[in-house]
């Protein structure tokens, strides 16, 4: 047994926080009278679109590489994924000495692709389903004997995911509430579990698209309902939870707020012209949520999470001119 | 006589530094690897983005409010522009109790006459030439006894936006190059005076569009030529040399180096990318000749100054999704 079987305690976190110490940016947190005027409460930005490759996921990635054994580094990683996480896997792999192979579908942007490609990944391509993703992934690890990093559905990667909030706490002790955005659960449910050990006053709330709203109706439900053809501009909200998110969620969060694609793009307007940084849709949900629900966040302390900043705005227009 | 009929000294920087001191923001600077392993040098981003009222001239519009007596904040400030000295000098106003008056061609954009009056002042549109505006100017003035606060072209205007690079010199000292973008001039004048009395051993360089090129032809004939029908994506940088800022310049610039809109862009877009901020067009130039320039810039430490972040790019094509 390790301690990557078991939900993470106190010590675990305590362990993922001193390892990713030296190894990630210790991310600004950003205020903004500006934007607290308009919510109507005193709101703490804790910037992960500023993390190495761009999102928190990088948190995650490299808590999961820095634990495998020297084995283990040369057989190398292996995921699936066309986002922040294959970015944030690459990058740990290459930082860790690690082969890291990435399973993307072949319609993925080229952006996407260079992304990866740029951090020294080796990319399969494969047709644009979870069946073949699933397949080519187990293909690459009968080969290679690489070692499958989930997504987030992996504690050691919940545990580093973890250490966002743990940095946020650290700053600014007693926020009443931390709001993280969710998709597949591993953001919130880190959080989740720094709260719990680190400030058990906060109360932690999810915000999430209308259109990819499994987490806010398995709450509702009381048991895991997967996303199915979801859609929505918060293309890193997309998954559905996990077995091993899920619960802690179903535990320990406090709500889960949906927002609107058009609300998402307001508040995304708002983070660029008030914070004057990049940050991309599904980092907007959190503030889109305060906005939308006042009679909850009214004069409190709200820590938000932006979870990334791997997104670039159209300058057509000023080619135009 | 009073210190604002001088050529700022190395005294007049010093006690600008110290009024500003608890009055703006002290701008990050911020680094990338990559942008570094792109460029071949070492660049040092003085982030004035993050200034309040969203660019430098805050430092100057504050310093020249700052040194108003009683009486002129009774009577109030006045300047005719319709960008980022405008926000500027409202917010200083209104920080110190001036009422200010801004005369703003009637066409001008919703969003600049909306940022203007959130900052309380009181806008006169005029007719877009430049005589309607200081016509509209001088009634005001006549009117009111306003104080004119020009928005290069003034002493301590350019005392005040030398404090950004006299930070970035504290900062990171004995810095090969830095780079300011060239419109009026206030703030290349005002930088090479803090690097003429804090650095001398660092070269400043300015950058400037090819479409708005007066500093460019002015330097290589020797003499002030304004500018005629500007035409650049760069819309900070439209303005001609001033007879207190081209002086300055002429004497202690050591090039000026042009670049087109479409380098603007590239770089902008790196910006965007690689350092995840927001920053306005005027604020790429430097980055571009940089990246245009390497025979100059190989192996060296240089400082830029991203001048503001004004800017918000176009999200329709979220809303297309």
């Amino acid at each position: 047994m390790t301690d990557s079987e078991y939900i993470p305690g106190r010590g675990t976190l305590v362990e993922a926080f001193d390892r990713l110490r030296l190894v990630v940016h210790r991310t600004p947190v950003l205020t903004s009278e500006g934007l607290n005027r308009l919510a109507g409460c005193r709101l703490f930005f804790k910037c992960e679109n500023f993390q190495k490759a761009g999102a928190f996921k990088f948190r995650g990635a490299s808590n999961a590489v820095l634990q495998l054994t020297g084995e283990d580094l040369k057989r190398g990683v292996v995921t699936h994924s066309s986002g922040n996480h294959a970015q944030a896997l690459a990058l740990a792999a290459r930082m860790h000495g690690a082969t890291c192979h990435i399973v993307m579908p072949e319609n993925a942007p080229e952006v996407k692709k260079d992304a990866v490609k740029n951090y020294g990944a080796q990319i399969t391509f494969c047709p644009p389903t979870l069946a073949d993703r699933e397949r080519y992934t187990g293909e690459i690890i009968a080969q290679t004997g690489a070692v499958f990093i989930h997504p987030y559905n992996n504690y050691r990667i919940i545990a580093g995911q973890a250490t966002a909030a743990m940095e946020l706490i650290e700053d600014f002790p007693g926020l009443d509430h931390i709001v993280t955005p969710v998709g597949g659960g591993g953001l919130l449910s880190g959080t989740l579990l720094a709260v719990k050990h680190f400030s058990p006053g906060t109360k932690v709330l999810a915000a999430e698209p209308e259109g990819a709203d499994d987490a806010f109706r398995s709450l509702r439900a009381g048991r895991l309902i997967p996303q199915t053809s979801p859609h929505t501009i918060a293309d890193g909200l997309l998954t559905s939870l996990g077995d091993r998110t899920w619960p802690v969620i179903r535990e320990h969060v406090h709500d889960i707020l949906t927002v609107s694609d058009d609300e998402i793009i307001e508040s995304l307007s708002l983070l660029f012209q008030r914070l004057k940084i990049v940050v991309e849709p599904s980092s907007a949900t959190v503030l889109a949520a305060v906005l939308k629900n006042r009679n909850i966040f009214s004069g409190k302390r709200i820590g938000l999470i932006l979870s990334g900043g791997n997104y670039l705005p159209g300058f057509d227009h000023l080619r135009k001119q």
